[in-house]
């Protein structure tokens, strides 16, 4: 049904193009459509196909199932540290890997932050997937797809996508199927907004890299203005104050690294606005509230020293120039960054599969999702049923991570032992399930100082440290979590440049 | 006048701004304006100010003129190779200094065509003005702008400037005047479509970052939609297909490097569609025509080795999809670079002063716009007057580059015979002309080959030479000349990791 009205749309542009090169002796131009699957073109009807096996293959816009003598396809949703740690660890032999997501890299979320002042260069953070796992670009039946998913019929075992063309007006996005053996979703969460009004429009999250370079963009923007003539002092005030909501590590962290560009790079490079510029930090509740007690009277003293106001309130209202706390105060801003936790998204709530108590795809220990066969959902878009008795873990990289190695193991385990194909795992033992152990949290705040808890939870007994030690900790514990080589070094380079010649403040 | 109405703008939204914070005890806010010039709020009335020394300076909405105890102020329009050159040199115990730019940066040129593909980075090749000329962002009395020229009032000695402040929905442009003693129109030129119907809308020039930015990321996209199930042959084929339009310099290494990222990342990255995709240049006349005829035969055969296609042929119309040429041949393409050289811009075409024969700022040897005092161009807006003799100087950065370096010292040297402020040079011997000596010019065309042309002229005799060596002379040279050590630093780390991880591929 979709691909009849997708070809109405691509054929007035293609049919009107003709291809008549002149001077072609010097270098032929041969054009050849070398890929696996079929286009739309060639797709004129096309039948239901609710049972894979029943499918005529050359009527199939999209990856059709997989047949004897080619590799069971695994298709991942997403590309963030779930789905990421997942293919990097799932053999290639075994599986042929589909990637769906909107972006095509995976981003370093600890580091986001230090991007936004210029610490760290935005390519440090970003590492593409094809880097992640080579087999997506080079694997004939290997694929990444620049694409949404919209719809799961876990019944013929496919997932309905949609391109993203953004940025291009020649070409409107086009719809198309891929059939799977095996599911992982990981497609994460999104911001909370908390159904407050003018958050979407005004402020901008902290999740991707366009956040962090809308953030940079912005904040040079208004320190330039503000130190143009005719500005009033209000026009100046409101310019230069950087209101941040949410007080965990994302919203301490950037208040941290944003305090530290003030008082460096701000100070020598805009020297005449240096005494303008303040950054408050809004929570409603208390701040690193996951942290020991001892750390977060350290990071708010801190903080405080280094210039960052704490207010705690709870926000009502968010207008273009201020924002409204429930108690009526109005507090103008120039910058406004909101972290303030993450729900589900709404092809999440869209899916007509058993949640979790928050709304997350419900998942027993072997991230199975267990109403429907070849279904896997991990990181943040998952979390245990309550048939398990476990709580659902917290939307952290590091619980991310650890289920997207927990799983490629598994289903390397199910694909030696031929149950990679659709249907084919039900006789197969899944062996130990998923246990989570925290590794501990760690958090800068500026100032070569971080802070570091190494217990295992909140009340456990274990090392929590502060300081300058903390730091040294914290940047050598990121700099060997960075994925790959070229990243790691160009984060020690963007590190050891930040400090020698200070920040980058080009607006580009 | 302008100042009322911009009055009225900025009212509405900033009377309504009530800043009362709670919790203020912790970390208190002290807003000051420190800054030097007037405010729009204190600027009600104002007089027309024709002649400096009568402005009543408590009235002026921007910089005043300057005082007695003042340094004399040099306002600079434009941050491109002359400008942020004059920057560099000038000496700032005699003078202040004022930037108005549109880019708070300068774009080592010679290079952006390398960041397109990934070769380089983005900030490589971008160098804050702050750090070519330091005492813009710390002396009182000197300032950078973002900011667009609008008008010069030359009898006046006054510039008015409108501010920039794209990608603020909260704040209105507005406009403000400078005072000078001496002005350097510095604003360059802009990218010529000839007229041609449908450039602007759909070609990307190559003059800026973020064009560099755009091309990158619109390469990648038509990359990953390229393999993506349910696209036809046509538009594969179409998406695929990169056009350059403009044989010079700029055209011929943007292909170089194009062809060298299919040749080497596609291939690796984007194996799936490797063979489908193709570079045209498209030139009306020989490409590289500045170049010696044994460089150019050269340049043209590694170009096609490499599967570069030339098209001789005038472009007649550009359509979204497909451009048309002079003869009727339709050339569908998904990405369009036009690099066909440059023309006098807007600002300078408004300027009431006399003009070269190709419609630039008509200067004398010794920069200056003779019919007005205390007015020199410099740069690609500039060129020599008829009554000179001389033939105007190409729009080379070598020339700008040059001539700015020329005019720093003349500043210097006027400055220190008390001839700085406004009006007051007349009697200073200026001393000698201003002589430009060609050093040769340099082009790479991708695969670790370039060309060298150390001729003076094209029919001088003199070393050209092209290969392996002349690429090693070509990195060597640009590595010396990109300004600070910083960036220095960054284009060889840059050229170290492509060389030894490949391309950064992740569209962000």
């Amino acid at each position: 049904m979709f691909m009849i009205k997708n070809l109405t749309r691509i054929s007035p542009n293609t049919s009107s193009i003709i291809t008549r090169f002149r001077n072609s002796g010097s270098s032929s131009l041969s054009y050849t459509l070398a890929s696996r699957f079929c286009t739309a073109q060639e797709t004129q009807i096309q039948s239901p196909a609710k049972i894979p096996n029943d499918v005529d293959r050359s009527q199939y816009s999209g990856l059709p199932p997989t047949r004897e003598g080619e590799k069971p396809r695994v298709v991942v949703l997403g590309s963030g540290w779930a789905g990421c740690r997942l293919m990097k660890g799932i053999d290639t032999n075994l599986y042929d890997v589909v990637c769906v997501s909107p972006r095509n890299h995976m981003v370093f979320t600890p580091l986001l932050a230090s991007t936004c002042v210029g610490t760290l260069e935005f390519r440090s953070v970003a590492e593409p997937i094809s880097r992640i796992q080579p087999a997506i670009s080079r694997e004939p039946g290997s694929f990444f797809f620049l694409a949404n998913c919209s719809r799961l019929d876990a019944d013929a075992h496919e997932v309905h996508c949609e391109t993203l063309t953004d940025g291009l007006n020649t070409l409107k996005p086009w719809k198309f199927k891929i059939a799977y053996d095996k599911l992982v979703i990981a497609s994460g969460a999104e911001a909370s907004t908390f159904g407050i009004h003018g958050v979407m429009e005004n402020a901008i999250f902290l999740r991707e890299v366009h956040h962090a370079q809308e953030i940079r963009r912005k904040l040079l923007l208004n320190l330039m203005l503000s130190d143009t003539p005719g500005i009033s002092k209000e026009e100046k005030r409101r310019l230069l104050h950087c209101v941040v909501v949410g007080g965990g590590p994302t919203g301490v962290e950037f208040s941290g690294e944003l305090s530290d560009f003030i008082m460096k790079d701000v100070r020598q490079r805009y020297a005449h606005v240096k005494d303008d510029i303040h950054v408050t930090l809004i929570e409603a509740r208390d701040i690193l509230s996951s942290f020991d007690d001892r750390l977060r009277r350290y990071a708010i003293k801190q903080l405080n020293k280094s210039g960052v106001r704490f207010v705690r309130g709870i926000v009502k209202d968010v207008q273009s120039q201020k924002l409204i706390l429930d108690d009526g105060t109005e507090v103008p801003y120039g910058l406004l960054v909101w972290s303030t936790g993450v729900g589900p998204s709404p092809f999440v709530r869209s899916l007509g599969l058993p949640k979790d108590p928050t709304g997350r795809i419900g998942i027993d220990e072997w991230m199975r999702v267990p109403s429907v066969q070849d279904v896997f959902a991990i990181g943040d878009c998952s979390g245990y049923l309550e048939t398990t008795g476990k709580p659902t873990l917290p939307a952290l990289a590091q619980v991310a991570e650890r289920e997207g190695k927990y799983l490629a193991n598994l289903l390397n385990a199910i694909g030696k032992g031929n149950g990679g194909r659709a249907n084919s795992a039900k006789e197969i033992e899944l062996g130990v399930p998923f246990v989570y152990k925290h590794l501990g949290s760690m958090a800068t705040i500026g100032r070569y100082k971080a802070l570091v808890d190494l217990r295992e939870s909140k009340d456990a007994k274990g090392i929590s440290m502060t300081g300058f030690v903390s730091w040294f900790i914290w940047r050598s514990a990121y700099l060997t979590r960075v994925i790959s080589w070229r990243n790691r070094f160009y984060v020690a380079i963007n590190w050891f440049t930040t400090f020698v010649f200070g920040r980058d403040i080009s607006r580009i």
